[in-house]
């Protein structure tokens, strides 16, 4: 069965500082037409950060679209001027953390919600953290503190339902895979 | 530190049939104000689905936003008539799949992208599966076929980097940590 839609027309209706919204009208596998909407947003990375103590670098921030501080894995947007997602990643861990990684490992790359948005997000494993004498600054309206947690203490929160980002579910989930199948990093 | 954000105003700048696009002007910790772009989305309901074969339903669809053919579990949006997210989750288990499960566990719930949306997925377990005689119909802009994969099926796909969709990584994971750690149902 050929599922595969064709783009009839495609509108830009709005452009943000963030996000572009599209209007794309495609052809149906049965010849009919539809509507899509398509919101264009920046590629990201992420990364599960785990320091001596085996315990895993949270950053707790405000998130306006859900009216909550969340606790989520350090992550941000691939600027243009980042030679790539990793590169991205190690600079992202520089400025919401402090900290450079000595161990790195790419764990998958994905679409956060393929079904109306282009957003990839690339993740990735690191270790052996040094902190950094003079860390780069945050972006301007970005506010936000560190925790660290051990994969129990991961689990009851999940649990609790305090952990709510969906690439943060699944970093814990990759971890607690990773320890269990004794795939963990050990120099 | 009060990492928390104000609301000062919020501007509707598109309602779809899917999605509406806001956007916020905020009080931010340090009293400086920002803008935040937030996209307004249902929520949704995602299913790890497992046959007596111990293999995994995905359903195969195209997605404009990314342009291509995506291998997903079988999920969908919470319609205002559905009671719960998870008579929702029954109610895509049947269209998309044409099946109706006799256990069901609640996995986790999280949002997708809460940097700049509101969508909320609940995730969901479901095994012993019947085949229905009579299926509800699929949307009448939806088209998918269905495949049914093993675990170890499942983690080559995403090796090759052919599974790209975040609840499906998410999934795999979760279900190759419930075989690991004996969690599966063994009715």
């Amino acid at each position: 069965m050929d599922l595969n839609e064709t783009e009839i027309s495609n509108k830009t209706v709005f452009e943000g500082r963030l996000i572009d919204l599209n209007i794309e009208t495609v052809s149906l596998p049965n010849g009919k037409t539809a509507i899509r909407e398509v919101v264009k947003h920046p590629d990201a990375s992420g990364a599960i950060a785990i320091n001596e103590d085996k315990k895993m670098l949270l950053v707790k921030q405000w998130r306006e679209p859900i009216k909550q501080v969340t606790l989520e894995i350090p992550a941000g947007l691939i600027d243009p001027t980042d030679a790539s997602p990793l590169e991205a990643m190690k600079r992202e861990l520089n400025e919401e953390g402090g900290y450079k990684a000595d161990y790195w490992e790419k764990i998958t790359e994905f679409y956060s919600s393929p079904g109306f948005c282009d957003e990839k997000m690339y993740l990735f494993y690191c270790d052996t953290l040094t902190k950094l004498e003079d860390k780069r600054p945050l972006d301007e309206d970005e506010f936000l503190t560190q925790e660290w947690y051990s994969l129990d203490e991961l689990k009851q929160l999940l649990a609790q339902g305090k952990i709510v980002d969906s690439k943060t579910v699944m970093a814990i989930t990759v971890w607690e895979n990773m320890l269990l199948t004794g795939q963990q990093n050990n120099d």
